[in-house]
């Protein structure tokens, strides 16, 4: 009886989380004259090698780990996106340089010394903030995911896209945010009892704005001036964002230049045209605010190919706008039987969670999948149920679960399960 | 009665950690006419601004934001250092564009598909992995800091450095740290019952190695394929390297070649001429592995001004080599009280954390210290326990107390105290 077989724990090969624990996994290549192989050179040890440098940059060799799926609108060169490539990714930070964009009109070149924080409306005193006033402030920083609301919406087309992973998952990424909290701003201001909700708006030219109830205001939204340690990018709201932990993405107002304090939505272009679920009968649902709970199996995934029957680590990510992943289960056998997969010991909450499974494929074609579960009890729905619960033409927060089909050859597809 | 006066916490102007969670702490420039201006444009809002790209950049107005101290050797280009920028950073995240480095002999270029990691020695079948192999086991990923034992040796000058504190604390980063647990790479081989160390080898022309005790290896140590979600870059070791959270940074061996489970240490050259801390009756400590617990105000700090008397951030980061931060006290009146500051949400075992006080400067000369304690206990020491316990000379693994003065003008600089 091998170790496998010991912890039998779902169908099609799917090992038991304890295998995790244990080795006899692969195996690497035997090697009996190991101790010759050790002594010897190789080429780039005969030589000192590439100097210190004030800004360090990727291997060359990983030159192919770039955004994809760079696009714009017909006309423009500045209102599209491009995708964070999680296929070749590992963990729950992602690197600034990959982090996904969407732009309504392109990145303003902003000087942060000139720029100002303008907070007025239903307040005791209106005021204005500079990026150093601002950095006067206590600050917090967390770590959490953002995502688009339009992430994975290709998902509904009738056939499955035959691309990699981050063309159609690649709108949601995961960064330490750091700033001011927002309370405290307010704070500042005195927000008089009639408000309700603030309305921010970016310095883009098109002056993106979006509608946030006061309560989420004062709850963990941040003026966010760093992102993984350092001054935010350009194309994530140089100088300052709104950051809004587990809220769809395009109300975490990039730029961010005025917040008004008003007792009611504005109702703007964003968050009535765009950003609302079609129901069944027509009508459309506004302010859907937390992003629903969610995974994705980054490896192996379209167009990865498996060597030979064998072990193989199943990884992904998973995440809610809700709160904490509780759970992840892996399927091997399309959604017959599912066990529990590993989660990394970082799970934090609104924030990408790692889980691993090992797998055993035998050789033979089978379908894997991955269902997450939040803290809230959330559990991610099929596609066929999200399919059922909205109207046609419905795009915007889609959270099925994700099916990938390793082939006879190895080589793995899209496949709608 | 102030908002100020009703928390008082310590001795010169230092505020209770409450006054985070409210307002009125620094004041916006009020704004009588805040409508007009909210519906003013700036210059950059009038036209659209720069499309989307593959590999994203910081601002140019960050440009000053760099890898400090950049030296190698006379004679050598690659036998040096270059620090991380704390001056400029907040939050538990390193850019890895900014991680410091430490190479004894340059950053070898090394082919990925040709690189192997071999284990061998006292094992029951020796066996070398590709990278690819590699990928097949299963992974994790934590985030750690990483700290070279030479980091902050300089604060046992004479005379305190005038320089931004990247110069003399430089050489600590944090990041997310992906691979596969060198225990079960172990499991693999079959280490044999009279096994106690390995010796871990790089690819790099002087072929650094260290020793590492067996139970290190088979506790959390891993074979790092990722930093900050994407594969090592190569000044941190690309393709793979070992990491061995909380302890001195040269024993997570860059560029990692081979493994050796032996039964005894190497006793090579950078465990025995260096790493080591001399004692007082002259004799030779080996073998620290833990770095001690410690913290740094990044802000204000050396070089810094400010503008007025009133209230600003203090705010910076602990760690400890042994677990994590317990707490972390601020004075401002050069030690004679303390008050805890408060720390960010994320506190994790091995791994920076971020602290922050509100302080409230009443314009005369201050001394503002930190001093950080670890879940085991451990408490800071000043540098004058340091220099006691420690012979002249001893240049390894120093974690005194830093003060900062804030002069009369505002201005900030390094002073022992």
């Amino acid at each position: 009886m091998s170790e496998f077989d010991k912890f039998p724990a779902a169908g099609n090969g799917l090992l038991d989380r304890r295998i995790f624990l244990r080795g006899s996994l692969v195996g690497g290549t035997s090697l009996l004259t190991a101790r010759a192989v050790a002594t010897t050179r190789e080429s780039w040890m005969r030589s000192p090698g590439a100097p210190m440098d004030e800004i360090g940059e990727p291997s060359p060799h990983e030159a192919h780990v770039k955004r994809t799926n760079v696009r714009s609108t017909t006309g423009t060169t500045g209102t599209g996106v491009s995708f964070t490539p999680h296929e070749h990714l590992d963990g729950i930070i992602t690197p600034s340089r990959l982090h996904f964009e969407r732009h309504h009109s392109g990145i303003p070149d902003i000087d942060p010394d000139a720029h100002r924080l303008i907070i007025y409306g239903l307040v005791e005193r209106p005021l204005s903030f500079s990026l150093d006033t601002l950095s006067r402030y206590p600050m917090i920083s967390r770590i959490n995911f953002l995502e688009c609301s339009g992430n994975s919406g290709s998902c509904l087309a009738p056939d499955p896209i035959q691309a990699p992973l981050s063309f159609y998952h690649g709108l949601v990424a995961g960064s330490e945010w750091g700033g001011v909290p927002l309370s405290a701003l307010l704070d500042e201001v005195g927000v008089k009892p009639e408000a309700k909700w603030i309305v921010a708006d970016g310095a883009d030219s098109p002056v993106m704005n979006r509608s946030v109830p006061l309560d989420k205001a004062f709850d963990d939204a941040i003026i966010a001036l760093y992102q993984n340690g350092e001054r935010l990018r350009p194309s994530n709201g140089y100088p300052m964002r709104l950051f809004l932990p587990g809220w769809e993405g395009n109300m975490s107002v990039k730029w961010l230049r005025t917040i008004k304090v008003v007792d009611q939505p504005a109702m703007s272009k964003d968050e009535t045209s765009k950003y609302s679920d079609l129901q069944p009968d027509g009508s459309s649902q506004l302010f859907t605010f937390p992003m629903g709970v969610k995974s994705l199996i980054r490896s192996p995934s379209h167009g990865m190919s498996l060597d030979e029957p064998g072990v193989y680590q199943i990884s992904g990510i998973a995440w809610s706008g809700h709160g904490g992943v509780r759970r992840v289960e892996v399927s091997a056998d399309g959604g017959k039987t599912w066990a529990d997969a590993a989660l990394d010991d970082t799970v934090l909450s609104k924030n990408l969670t790692c889980f691993r499974s090992a797998w055993r494929w035998d050789g033979s074609p089978s379908t894997i999948m991955s269902r997450a579960t939040d803290d809230k009890g959330h559990v991610q729905p099929t596609r066929d149920s999200i399919i059922a619960d909205r109207s046609v033409g419905n795009f915007y927060h889609y959270n099925g679960i994700q099916a990938w089909r390793v082939g006879k050859q190895g080589e793995v597809t899209h496949v709608y399960a």
